[in-house]
């Protein structure tokens, strides 16, 4: 039996890394795979889980046989990984990654990657997460119906293009292709800024506690949805942060001009422009939800 | 059998006034409960319901004969209550309320309740609630554990207050007494300004829209859960974030100050500063889990 991709490795075998593994697995779209990674023990528990078959700590070892390369590892990583697969992907091999902000893949894989080895890149970012991280909380079904956007570089290779957006239809998701740069800032408005603005609010109510009051004890289940993102790794949001930040700083603008409305019209005591925003806030939310909002 | 109250008069039959009164019933607290409304056909559910034993339409008749009266109403709705309330508060009953801005409560009050009246006021608020509104969502356990805070006035005499404690306490609350000024300003930080985030946040996403790309596309379920306090009505946060601008406008005024450091941080590139606010945020919600907040 021929697979569509005879042999993938993986390097960063997480939730990302092995809910691919497995949603591939379960709809046999690939042979083997091969999981890279650091931690020696969490790679065997990969392939206890039967997430991987084999595993190797060293990146060139790990792609030198595969047709197929994903890097699914924090922001924070990337430039060491990329380092390591330059000059390593072997000819045939297609390269895709799974980050979350694609300008970053983009500028990382230009400085290290050669020039035919940057024509089989396809960058990706699959939007889909839980609130667990490890390869023990991947999923096959993590991606079904989830959107997953190709950013393809100029140099990518139609070819290469088509096979990697044939590996993430097969994950279950629906794939969509963009500029890397229209990408960042959608991000950066629904995920990135959200996240920066749950760790600022959880801080500055902090902040408020004295001796006598915990500002804490007067939050209820609102409180506890909204600042949920806030019990995110701060190293992770850290990385995102700073190498989006052009995006970030751009939706953090646009933010400031509808708080400055909210802030204009409880000044002036405007119930109507308050209620403008909030209905339009509010629809916008429940057209969401109705669509495909309503399958997370 | 005595029951602590003989009376109670509940004006407003909805979530929070529906599960004050299964509350009590449940702990037998009280004798009879009647419901003061609007809308028959709601009102006759809530007797359907067992929630009250009877009802009217006018506040007057409704209170005539009750020893305390609970005024679970919008705030958009109190200044027509509490001018109905003027002048028909028996002598012997105490009056509280359950509305989530004190300061206001306290002034509407002030301007319609005779002087005896005033001083048989303790104002109230039990910080609970679920994503349902209406007295068919309402639950006898809804405030079990929860903080209730009372503001008493200048004028209350200890005997209101200690009967009105006495109720809140029979409904499961824990309760605990400070100024209205303070109340006001812890909600509006964890409350009433998150509210507004959400809302301002999802109008800032909507307008990203073109007809290429539908930016909400692009949220995953940390964009649900930051912004569901969105989908809360948009009068009752109007009338909410009017009535308590002053204190809304000085947290937002605390929350600036935080942007502007991630916004210094981010264009410097400084990863280090970004790390301490992530970090100081995310340990504070993580204690605030480990007690009060994680029976949420």
């Amino acid at each position: 039996m021929a697979y569509a991709l005879e042999h993938l490795a993986i390097v960063g075998v997480g939730l990302i890394g092995g809910s691919v593994a497995r949603s591939l697995r379960a709809v046999g779209h690939v042979g083997r795979i091969t999981g890279i990674g650091r931690d020696e023990q969490h790679l065997n528990k990969g392939r206890a889980l039967g997430v991987v078959d084999d595993w190797t700590t060293d990146i060139r070892d790990g792609v030198a046989d595969a047709d197929a390369v994903l890097v699914s590892v924090p922001m924070g990583a990337y430039d060491s990984v990329f380092a390591a697969l330059a000059g390593a992907l072997p000819e045939r091999a297609v390269l895709t990654d799974a980050g979350s902000t694609k300008q970053h893949a983009v500028e990382t894989a230009r400085r290290h990657l050669h020039e035919g080895e940057l024509a089989r890149f396809v960058p990706a970012h699959p939007i889909a997460g839980t609130e667990h991280s490890g390869v023990e909380a991947s999923l096959a079904s993590l991606f079904h119906g989830r959107l997953c956007v190709l950013t393809p570089m100029e140099q990518s290779t139609p070819e290469a293009v088509a096979t990697v957006a044939a590996m993430w239809q097969a994950t279950g998701s629906e794939v969509q292709t963009m500029t890397a740069a229209e990408h960042d800032d959608f991000l950066a408005a629904v995920s990135h800024l959200p996240h920066l603005l749950a760790f600022a609010l959880v801080d500055a109510v902090r902040k408020m506690g004295d001796a006598q009051h915990d500002p804490f004890r007067f939050a209820a289940g609102g409180f506890r949805d909204f600042t949920r993102i806030a019990s995110s790794s701060p190293e992770m949001w850290r990385d995102i942060a700073l190498v989006n930040r052009r995006s970030v700083l751009a939706k953090l603008d646009a933010l400031e001009v509808e708080l400055a409305e909210l802030r204009s019209a409880l000044e002036a005591g405007d119930g109507q422009r308050l209620l403008d925003v909030f209905e339009a806030a509010r629809s916008a939310r429940e057209r969401w939800l109705a669509g495909h909002g309503g399958s997370l």
